[in-house]
């Protein structure tokens, strides 16, 4: 029996001096693997992750964990709880409209400076100063700031702050109407085939505000700046692994506890390959797993205003030709053409959708893979 | 095949002065049979109402149509193209928070001057003056208000005289997420068999400011007087035929052009029940048909805040005592009850749930049938 | 030196599980004088009200008090902390329309049989019963439902509560851009002439959910129904002194501490009035004091789209013709007219207008006193 | 007199396919002087520069115009509509949240070639064949995008097309709750004399997404890019003169036909200094005008939530340690400081502030500029 502790995290007050607050639950392992954040929610309709760590929790009660593990639900009390009408408004900031994935900090410069005076040391040594460097720049931008942070900075910063304590991170996410995908960097592919996610994207080292860039970059970008050094100072050997990884466990504002279950199996295989836990019964299942570069993910914006019957079957390849879907104009009934059928030139995977029938001219429709190829 | 004519009805302007348009369809017949009004999309997410009355003028152009048909698609142009995020804010005006579909009208204290007057007067007299009575109400309010009227009076005022003008009115909405279902006054429940929908609410002859009381409570109205003057008017002879419904056609946020074609097809067996078509091959589906009355009809709201896997199937009794959801409370991982199981003391049949998993304390959990029949 | 104590009320639960909870504030009278009820900021943007409390408990810990008084801040925070852009989409529940003020609770059908039980008692044991029944009735409803209550009931509920244990309660209110007003109940007029407020609405013995209403219909019913027997039972005589008030502060969005300094010795000087407090330094200024009945409190809905320059001052009768605002339709220059002057054909008081330039056809645009008095 | 033509441009579909346009008016002057490019109202809520542009006509009309000029009122008529509550939600999308004045075009990787191909051409060859250019990058666009543009991405490159045909561009925008300032490019700063305007921002060469960017960007990159080839190709020469601005007219939410006619005069003082109009007697106010560098302008983000009694005086310089702002913490009255005070360590400028008194910890309350100085 694993036994955990559990805090609560002050991210910030509303007006009316209502704290937000955050749980975060701790399990320690024996220091020997790799330690382990997993947050859920960031995005306030995506509560399905929320119901993976309640899963996860239950599970690991069972299981021998090695590792350090985290977890964080409802990681966004502000984007949690906002609704507009029967919906939940969590993508972004209500107030400026801000992606509320896209407030996490990197700071490259700090890279080139930290590998001069890193030289001759060994890769512990380096990635504890490394991992301290970037706890230290966090709680620099937390307390010492005079014009202040946005509410979404400090909730970001706070989630981040934990997040660099450990070596693998996983932000559990989902899409729109989506099937299930893996936002997984273009060095770690091979742990993505350790999930139970047929989609994978690979991201390249590029920091666009994600809490998985602000993560995984940091370490990617030392790599790459010893490298240019001729140094070898690798974040994915055996014993220095640096992993993060947006997961979209499917559909939002929806709670499925069965699928919950599922999800939470397929991370314990991951954390089973990676010797977090002492679990082998957690492997990941045998599946074609489809995969394009993060460049080749492609949004598919509406040509038209209308209502849209959504027609592609989620996560099958769809011939060039085949519809997307078909757009109702009935006010062009009559006079002009009041079904139009929206189609691609190319073959395509189509991964996810938007959320409602109404669009306007413009409205992301469809992501999907192109040049997608099998891991 | 039955020609049909198009008009564009302005119904308001925006700040920016557009125009606020509606398209009008109308099908004409040969005065030998009662006359139809069918509009959709009042509530901006409730879309799948324009795919059926797609499918309604597909068919409709091959059928015998001996009654006189309007159709207004996009019946409100505010709540249709109202976004907040993702999806259509369209239950409310969203400055007032009014429901648009409580803003229509009726003077119950004109009935009794009326009655008075027209005793002696023959039935299709009484019906004609009636209607012209009702739509010159509605048309005094358009046109002779010192102090204006709001926004959605006077979308709602302006399909109303078009809907005073039929006998039979359909008013087609859904729920959030929704079994099909059928709001029929009590007088009209046989003509509830010829739609195939498993669910009908019988309603009480009060206005609550909707469209389907709008239009049928006057006439019930209009007959009680008479009865108590002893006079016999009946507004279900085969004379006089008054029947309004709302057809509440599923989930809001989607169009399903195939749905559509079968509810279309379900509506036409209604209307060649009532000899507006002559269309032997629509005929109603058998099947089980539960009723309730409108105030055994219940709302169960949230005994408490959280994220909810609903669980019991729609359109089936569901015993006392199963589970209706069960509501995840992370937050009391560990030091309380992090899942709870809501079940209800009486068997019921739920009809629809909230749309989203995170709810508040007294959110709207689901609606269901108690004390319910079959028809 | 008056102390106070301070309670948090639970008012229900959000999503995340975060709590909704609302500060209480107590000071004790000798219990010779009657007791009063003081809430602010039932609606979200009307923040105004919190300042007068700051100001009143400030003021109160200098002054003699013999009645108690419960002051209550942030009333509803889910209104107080709900945003939509930078504004506070406070006036109605963001999920359902429901106006936050018209969630009061009042049984009418519960006078009559009081009456009949108390017929033969004296007016002060009369008066603890009804009170008593009052409370319990409250209380019925928050512990006793099985399909649940509203989130705004509850919130509701808990206040009213609270409320029916005072003689006096006084809710603190904005208008949107706005003039101080006063609602009161006709038998109470004299009152208003006790506050600094220029502008009071004399309201009728009609219940539609808000709290002053919800307070004062109960008793005034309760007079009325004794009337009808013949029997004298009188809510504003020496002993028994049942009043409500919606206070109108001013415009919402803002805080001015200075200007709430004003408003509470405002509210001080009608304290003093009714013995509440033993402080004469606060007398109510000498002013016009304006009124109207509220069937005459008109509200003037927009006769087009436009951008509203707002011409009329607050406060001053307006002379017929006068123009109340002009409409910018630059879509109209060149081609049509691009300003409208709009006018009325009667005397009237601007007491408020809306809240932003831009408005629809339909948008409630000025509300005004016709046929004013004097008091 | 001088004539004007009116068109309507069509920018979009909504759902229920009603279309987006935008009307624009156009003066032709006699080709000698340069081009002039003024829209309003991108921003939903910022509508007084539909009133300035109301105004400029009225002038105009009596003007004699040596320069082109179009002007653009309305220009984004989804942001100009959108109501959430009583106030208009016109920031950014209310889908996405992106920013509606973030989505222009501009692609640097243009100029290097361009200007490889334009060694030994004139001045005025190059700047037609670069004018040429960029509205052929915009209608590459508008017009050749397999995977679509979303729908401020359409609307922005309608516009955008017309202001690159412009040598000079106006964007009136206003703050929140704001003093009248100016954004200018920091070559242009003689310009910003010609307003009577007393605060100005001056602005790098950098790519933001905002139109004043998109359009003097190019062109001072390009100068930029033949310097570096030792070619002088001035862009603020007396043949070549291109300049754009956002002129931040004030506050929003707000029309008011007076001070429009003061902002259009001060517009038409800028003009006559370009020599695009021949009316001497427009020239502009002598005041003290302020400056600061974009770098400098700072946002003030709130340390705590609470509600704000806004104390600093905009445009005037504010001492260190003089109080900006006080929040009031009615949720400490008793138990902590109900009261705070905020200042900052330097002094600064005070240019605008939120338009709400309700914060959270983290809303932007002022903007203000540091090490300012007198242009």
């Amino acid at each position: 029996m694993t036994n955990f502790t559990k805090d609560v995290m002050h991210v910030g007050e509303m007006a009316s001096g209502a704290a937000l607050t955050v749980p975060v639950y701790r399990l320690k392992g024996d220091s020997t693997a790799p330690s382990v954040y997993i947050q859920a929610n960031m995005h306030g309709a995506e509560v399905q992750g929320n119901a993976v760590i309640f899963q996860l929790l239950e599970l690991l009660r069972n299981t021998q964990v090695k590792g350090d593990i985290t977890l964080v639900p409802y990681a966004n009390p502000v984007g949690c709880n906002h609704k507009n009408g029967e919906y939940t408004l969590g993508r972004f900031d209500p107030i400026t409209g801000v992606n509320w994935n896209r407030m996490y900090h990197f700071a490259p410069e700090m890279i080139k400076p930290f590998v001069r005076e890193s030289i001759g040391k060994d890769d512990k040594t380096i990635e504890a100063n490394f991992k301290a460097l970037m706890i230290q720049s966090i709680e620099q931008k937390l307390n010492h700031n005079i014009f202040g942070l946005t509410t979404g900075q400090r909730i970001a910063y706070q989630l981040q702050r934990l997040a660099h304590q450990a070596d693998l991170v996983l932000d559990l996410h989902t899409g729109p109407i989506s099937s299930k995908h893996l936002y997984c960097p273009e060095y770690a592919k091979e742990s993505a085939k350790h999930f139970d996610i047929p989609h994978t994207l690979l991201i390249p080292n590029q920091f666009d505000g994600a809490l998985d860039e602000a993560t995984f970059c940091p370490w990617w970008h030392l790599q790459e700046a010893f490298a240019e050094l001729g140094i070898n100072f690798s974040i994915s050997s055996a014993s220095l692994n640096k992993e993060s990884f947006t997961v979209e466990l499917g559909s939002q504002e929806q709670i499925d506890l069965d699928v919950a279950l599922e999800d939470a199996q397929s991370i314990l295989s991951y954390l089973q390959y990676k010797g977090v836990i002492d679990a082998p019964e957690y492997q990941a299942k045998p599946m074609t797993r489809y995969a394009c570069m993060l460049k080749d993910y492609k949004a598919y914006y509406s040509p038209m205003g209308g209502m849209v019957d959504y027609l592609a079957e989620f996560g099958q390849p769809l011939p060039a030709g085949e519809p997307l879907a078909r757009i109702l104009r009935m006010d062009n009934y009559g006079d002009g053409d009041p079904l139009h059928y929206l189609s691609l030139d190319e073959e395509v995977i189509p991964i996810l959708h938007f959320a409602s029938a109404s669009v306007n001219q413009g409205t992301e429709l469809y992501k999907v893979f192109t040049k997608y190829f099998t891991l």
